[in-house]
């Protein structure tokens, strides 16, 4: 790349203005270092401050960093195969890490990120852009008439798709205070899916994720609201037409037509978290024999009703609830896999219980996977992965 | 979306994990604020900070924030119609707006963002996601024999362009320690081309977006190198088996067997900054009669020879270049226009210049436009939206 050195030159030469010395005025650090031994170290050069801290989903608690002439520095204890996240605190304000361009934003959060991987398949591994076949991703904008706007959703084809051929699909649902872009960015889906397709373990397929959000158009920034500040609740504009769950027909009716689809039960999956858990639930059983694939991560089961009586009971005294059920179990309807994963300490396990349940006493059959910890993302990746290699097989 | 309200309140009442509590947890500020006079406010919670200041391409220094009960404020002059970046400097440690999750990546460093538009058609206007068709973006993996290797590239298509019909395509490059999202991010070209589009000032146009460096397949983390530090000079793994310039008939030959293209060079414009200013300058004359329009903005001229030399008398004795220059202003293969833009303090002005004086000493016709301001990205968002609204006309 000769060409570049030329203009490097050329530039160091240059008057400097603003936009130019901002290239050269940041800190020449590293951070985070993974160490051979499977430690991390952080680094932040700050020498005004009087105290750092980092806080990372790697250690229950902030850990104080080592002022060392002005630049702080703290290593972890040996860490597993995964993706993390972190921030400093300096002084009481939390900042990124300035030498780590590798950041998610969560909401109205932003952490960095770094993963850990010490050999194929494991998490860190899945996350990784491993030297595999890539599918591509697009953000396209679909009319939805029964919200009565376009939308905006993120769509994963498989690498062999350019290649021809029909594919089957799964629908990926974010939860509240997310958007099309959460489980690309968050939830890492496009890796999962390239390497776990790579590795034979999934088959190739279509992920369709879209915003959960009925009164946005795609996600902030992204739509014509402008530059608004996301939050957990959605934004409080109460233009929308109808729900996400009786609009979703909007997006599979785009997605049928515009990709070569495989159709039919075998072919169509269907599992979002927590609030798109919500609306994997409701979509799944509107459309009866629609999904063969039905997977519920830590899924929001909102039901009418007594909010003193346990789920089941809701769904027993709901004859909606009730007879979309039968329906969704009915004979060649019954979905092949009606996956229900959650953590132990996860704030909604009691519902999701109240949810097995009731499917138990019917005689509908789910499979049920417990995990540790709460409602975070390393969940729903590991439910991903787990239930992405269940399907069309 | 009463199920946003069930899980908010069952959110609040579950014990608090970590990663549930950072939702609460951060400043609760409006910052920035346009204000309606056409200022901007700052604001930032720092209470055990001693000295704040707000940097930004709005003013030529970086301001002092005042500090109101740790809150720190400051309020702009009036801004023009524009895209605007800025970071804050706390006790000398330069962090992003925790208030504004709006931010840009160039090379190694983010900066938050913010965009002012007062009507239709400014420069804000143009960058702002309206309530207008919106085009698809999707980054899609080609195979490049040339390098050797499988590579990313940001396509842009029109909004009519799921309708059918064919379109004509703009390849547009980035600069050095740029990358296929620079163009989308910091370049607002989706939002450009929706706005020009919309407002009938532009052809409906595929745009292809590429990645530049040969060495590279993707941006910084979307392929297999991982999640390195991104730098001006891009990376040391000198693997790349050809340059940008050579490989790139392998980016025309996917966009034109995958999309609905239109041939033929009234239907093909080329444009690149910088580093891709070079490449288009290169790429143009290799193929004389495949481009109708071509693009330079403040391109870098990389000549071989004596660099004691002016650009034109190192052109006049390159015959390579000479013979080039020939057949690409050759009868039929004469572009519609050949445009070269560049700003008065730009450290590449006398590089265009001595460029300009060979084309006119050889009856070469092109456009020239000279801007204020230097080597910046507001330069190239003005350019691009001046050359799109030339182009397939």
């Amino acid at each position: 790349m000769k060409s570049h050195a030329i203009i490097a030159a050329a530039f160091l030469l240059s008057t400097a203005a603003s936009a130019q010395q901002a290239l050269f005025n940041r800190q020449d650090i590293t951070s985070p270092q993974v160490n051979n031994d499977g430690t991390v170290t952080f680094r932040l050069s700050a020498p005004k401050a009087s105290n750092v801290t980092v806080s990372g989903d790697f250690q229950a608690h902030p850990a104080v960093m080592h002022n060392d002439n002005g630049v702080w520095t703290y290593t972890t204890s040996v860490l597993e195969p995964e993706l993390y996240s972190y921030s400093f605190k300096v002084d009481g304000l939390e900042i990124l890490d300035p030498a780590n361009i590798y950041r998610n934003r969560d909401i109205a959060s932003y952490t960095n990120m770094f993963i850990i991987s010490k050999q194929e398949g494991d998490f860190g591994n899945l996350y990784s852009v491993n030297d595999v076949p890539h599918g591509n991703v697009s953000r396209v904008w679909y009319d939805s008439p029964t919200l009565g706007t376009t939308r905006r959703m993120t769509i994963y084809t498989p690498p062999t798709y350019e290649d021809g051929g029909k594919y089957p699909v799964l629908y990926l649902l974010h939860g509240a205070g997310g958007d099309e872009e959460a489980w690309v960015s968050l939830g890492r889906a496009a890796q999962i899916m390239d390497n776990l397709i790579a590795q034979g373990k999934a088959e190739p397929m279509i992920v369709v994720m879209t915003n959960g959000n009925a009164n946005a158009d795609a996600a902030p920034g992204e739509w014509h609201r402008g530059m608004y500040k996301p939050s957990f609740m959605g934004h409080n504009d109460s233009r929308a037409k109808s729900t996400t769950e009786a609009a979703y027909q909007d997006v599979m009716n785009y997605v049928e037509k515009h990709y070569r689809v495989k159709r039919g039960k075998s072919n169509t999956a269907i599992c979002g978290l927590s609030m798109g858990g919500f609306h994997t639930f409701a979509i799944s059983k509107m459309h009866p024999g629609k999904f063969g694939y039905i997977g519920l991560f830590s899924a929001a089961i909102n039901m009418g009703g007594n909010d003193n009586q346990p789920i089941d009971q809701r769904i027993e005294n709901d004859q909606t609830t009730q007879q979309q059920f039968k329906e969704l179990f009915s004979g060649k309807n019954t979905p092949q896999l009606y996956w229900i994963g959650i953590g132990k300490s996860d704030f909604l396990y009691t519902q999701n219980e109240g949810l097995r349940k009731y499917l138990t006493r019917h005689g509908y059959p789910y499979e049920y996977h417990e995990s540790d910890d709460g409602h975070i993302w390393k969940n729903w990746r590991h439910y991903l992965i787990i239930f992405a290699q269940r399907l069309f097989k």
